[in-house]
């Protein structure tokens, strides 16, 4: 490696009723709310053609997260087999980066209201993607076995 | 914001034919090479679970991107209306995060060589994680105008 690290200054933040990792389902589309993004003023203008009803993928940084854990149960199941994290979609990782696929609902100036967000409420937002099919999307792709459980 | 940044600590490093940012695709699909990933050592028990036909998502810090930049014409065409960058999938941007679908053709100890991989040589990898459909996939999206011409 030629670099030692980057730093990352988050964009914004998660504004959610969500207020501990406890609380919070284990992926959006299990039973999770709405929530803000509240960006910071430098960046707002990036913003620039985000619309109601577009799909975004928010990518934060999932600060709880332990970084020093490289093998889990996945989603805490003693059933399921120890499995390196990169296998897996455990917030603990060497970089605690979180993928969240949301709707927009509302966007007001610098904040967007977005359906459903799992990440916590004070959660650093690193990023924002718009979804498109073509890039992320693929059929056919062999999962594995535990995610039957999903 | 409480905190003024976070730090990413590389866990690998992209091998690749694809030595600048001219040369590469602007997505996997669009004839992107095979490329390697290679682990640093601290980090290879996290690849345990992950075999060979496995869809992975792998994530990157695009450290040849402008992190100043906020408003691009989408990949580059000037017919495109000037646009936020997170409504776009430019790798200029605050935190220049990139995102890649990949295949898993050959696990060799802690390098993972992978198909297909629009990142350049000498790119720093920032996560892996395993492409899920029920967390990644959504049917009947809106898509931005512009999309139509990927």
């Amino acid at each position: 490696m030629t670099e030692s690290g980057y730093t990352i200054a988050p964009i914004g933040i998660i504004r959610s009723e969500l207020a501990s990792p406890e609380a919070a389902p284990r992926q959006g589309y299990e039973g999770a709310p709405e929530a803000w993004l509240e960006l910071t003023a430098p960046v707002a203008q990036g913003l620039v053609g985000i619309t109601v009803g577009d799909e975004l993928i928010v990518i934060t940084w999932l600060h709880r997260a332990r970084r020093d854990v490289l093998q889990v149960h996945p989603r805490g199941s003693l059933e399921a087999p120890l499995t390196g994290v990169f296998a897996t979609r455990s917030p603990d990782r060497p970089n605690p980066v979180g993928l969240h696929r949301v709707s927009v609902l509302e966007v007001a100036g610098q904040r967007l209201r977005v359906a459903s967000m799992e990440a916590i409420d004070g959660t650093p937002v690193v990023d924002i993607k718009p979804f498109i099919p073509a890039v992320d999307r693929r059929e056919g792709v062999r999962v594995p076995e535990w995610v039957d459980r999903l």
